[in-house]
């Protein structure tokens, strides 16, 4: 048997096997592995379960391992090929909450195939992020234990169940198994395509600081009409500091907030130059027709490479119906910045700090928590692994594939290279309107089954054959 | 029996009736007539009938009168001097919500009596707005009642009971009504004193634009990674808008906000500055430090002369624990400014609407809800019941009434005067800290006992008695 021959065989393998991966897939979604929601506790555990037993068909050693949270799942399979790279594969069992219900077409963990503009869909809490994803690894592994009798490369995979609430254990247990957790590279598959068409990889991810600040004024509530125009008003005094978060330009004023933040290579600009991202088209999909943000940015660095300041929650005062004349004791809010690589997080949530101390008033106690923080990440795109995922994506596709910026964060990127010393591959086949953590999460079986062939390739491809 | 004797011997029979005056007051708090909540209507119509029986058996024909929402109590005595001026007693039997229940030291409709500072104290919802103010002129009714066999004026009485949701059936039953209400001056008690020693009465209280303004951006909630940096978000775009209210030298930006704005005469001004306001005292109280508002004005200014724009409630996207990365679809505010005579409210509501609109993209889309309008007022002070009423207060206290500003507004005033033709006396019994609409509302019974004395002389005065 040739090489090439092995790749098609696995390949065949895998399109013989396509209705009963896809079958596994669904069985997979029908379990409410909501990780948020302690209710659900034991359903992720029957998720992670799942995986143990789908990667010991497969002729892996897989076992559940306890963490302060939910279980992770790991597995490993030493592969046919000695010479040939370790990979580390990780993906999440754990799904976002489904709420609101009442805007699901059908019950989000009872999934369904139905019909699209690009062909058949799967629609349910989990069809893309992240257990159509994994499924499409998962499909490629067996695809090859069937071709080949077991896998082209050595593989440690790493499924964690609390993605969805932000990794809390995760960056312990990988730190305390670092030498089993040992790779050459990490595979995720857990971001985007360009489109359905056009094959992506990630090269750059968003970190985050994510923080809370409560402004407290008086002791207690107070009416209006005898305080008013005397006593600090914590609404008034937040909604100024936060509203001059930035200026007109949408330059963001928290001080130091652009250090270290470089401008993208002239080629990465040709590059996305030639994309020629349709901004309105992108704005219209969602109701709105004008950007927000830099306007002295293109669309792709404003959504990619350039840091953004949102405020993602605010309360105060009375939000009941009709009028209610009180002057809050304290209003709140949530701040999010998302991060590119070369700004510190621990600078940015002292500027913010310091940016807010600045515009209130002595009087006003300003308290603050910080949910989140982590770097933004840049991957190098010069390793083999790169080089073989792009040739397995171009082979698939029959077009090269894109390098693209992600706006959201991966933090357990950041976490494997600072902890294990490795890079990741991040090759996603999600597409712009998956809505994962909306109603009527869906997944084109396209590109199931697109990316379940590509992980076929780049696994034959590392190994050699 | 002299006039004077005959003052003396109503003022004995309230001394002697003070203990059952007392008891009907806390009976009536014992009434959860919480207006703004549906499931107390039936409370709310048992409050206002417990006024027509108390009402009866004073010698009046009372009754309750339907209105579009809760029923208004009406009563009426001819007095027993034809040539005393009539006076239309008006007061609110309803209470604010009592929630934050568990910020109350008792139970809010369980009214207990205990020792504080000046005294014994009762601690209530309700205990001070409206129902003790009222009890007091109730029980200066019955003092006359039973010292003289009727009233020496002629009384019509209105007890509304929708005041703490803004009356919005009252405009409408006293114009139905305007020729029973007919009266030559109007009295109410719900408005302070300078302090428990110096009595006041109220000639300026300011007026309100209550409005609640939604800004809407994408058709639907976001994720902060995919979006953040292109989309619009809301809650950054209302804060900025908000934020911008006022100036460094607190001044409202709201366009032609301070047309027809008129400073206080000379005379006033040395009055008050005369009161030896102790604004730092006044904000200790409170847990503050630092004056907040216009910063060129005096602190009694600030409080009763000045116009407002006080931020009372906000909210929009993610409130509860942790973190949520999303941009939300919509943001919300409830915005009021207190207005001063010569403001027109259409024109500050048509300002607010165009100083929103000049602020934001015109992707954003804002939607306003008007809860309130009323201007401004100013009291004559030349008319012969003020000076009785002056004469009252400085016998009853050993010292003269003070003239004060209300920073509140009690629409009815612009009402009663533009409906009826009659000017309000506003000789109210409040102190600073009897925090009518916060947890542990309470009403001193020294001011409830000497208001009660004050109401029985004016009568007398009034009754050329």
């Amino acid at each position: 048997m040739t090489k090439t021959a092995n790749i098609a065989a696995a390949l065949a393998q895998a399109e013989a096997g396509l209705e009963a991966s896809t079958a596994r897939w669904l069985d997979w979604l029908r379990i409410p592995s909501i990780s948020a929601q302690p209710a659900h506790a034991a359903d992720c555990r029957r998720a992670a379960e799942f995986a143990v037993a789908e990667l010991e068909s497969l002729g892996f050693t897989a076992s559940l391992r306890e963490t302060a949270g939910l279980p992770v799942v790991i597995a490993h399979h030493p592969g046919t090929n000695a010479d040939s790279p370790h990979l580390l594969y990780y993906g999440h069992y754990d799904v976002q909450p489904a709420d609101p219900l009442e805007l699901w077409t059908s019950p989000p963990f009872e999934p369904v195939v139905v019909d699209g503009p690009h062909g058949k869909r799967v629609v349910a809490r989990g069809a893309v992020d992240d257990k159509g994803q994994v499924s499409m690894w998962l499909g490629a592994f067996r695809a090859w234990h069937e071709a080949l009798g077991g896998m082209p490369v050595a593989i440690t995979v790493l499924i964690e169940g609390e993605e969805e609430i932000g990794s809390p254990n995760l960056e312990s247990f990988v730190a305390a198994n670092a030498r089993e957790l040992a790779a050459d590279i990490a595979v995720i598959s857990d971001t985007g395509m360009w489109d359905i068409d056009t094959p992506a990889l990630t090269t750059s991810l968003r970190g985050m600081v994510y923080m809370e600040v409560k402004l407290r004024a008086a002791e207690r509530d107070l009416h209006s009409g005898m305080f008013g125009g005397s006593a600090l008003n914590p609404i008034n005094a937040l909604t100024k500091a936060l509203g001059d978060l930035k200026d007109t330009s949408g330059h963001i004023r928290v001080p130091g907030f652009y250090d270290g933040v470089e401008d993208v290579s002239p080629e990465q600009a040709a590059e996305w130059d030639g994309l020629k991202f349709d901004e309105t088209r992108f704005l219209n999909g969602i109701g709105l027709r004008l950007p927000s943000g830099e306007s002295d940015r293109t669309a792709l660095e404003r959504l990619w490479t350039r840091p953004t300041a949102d405020i993602n929650g605010i309360w105060g005062g009375y939000q009941g119906q009709g009028s209610k004349t009180v002057i809050a004791a304290e209003a709140g809010a949530k701040v999010s910045f998302r991060l590119v690589p070369g700004q510190d997080p621990a600078k940015i949530a002292a500027g913010f700090r310091e940016f807010m101390r600045a515009r209130v008033s002595a009087d006003a106690k300003l308290e603050f928590t910080e949910f989140s923080s982590s770097p933004g990440v840049q991957i190098q795109t010069g390793s083999a692994a790169v080089k073989a995922a792009r040739e397995a994506l171009a082979e698939e596709y029959g077009r090269p594939a894109v390098l693209i910026g992600c706006g959201g964060s991966i933090p357990v990127v950041e976490g494997f290279h600072r902890i294990l010393g490795i890079d990741s591959l991040l090759m996603g086949f999600g597409l712009e309107d998956d809505q994962p953590h909306s109603p009527d999460e869906k997944f084109e079986l396209r590109c199931f089954h697109q990316g379940l062939r590509s992980h076929v390739r780049l696994l034959g491809k590392l190994g050699g054959l």
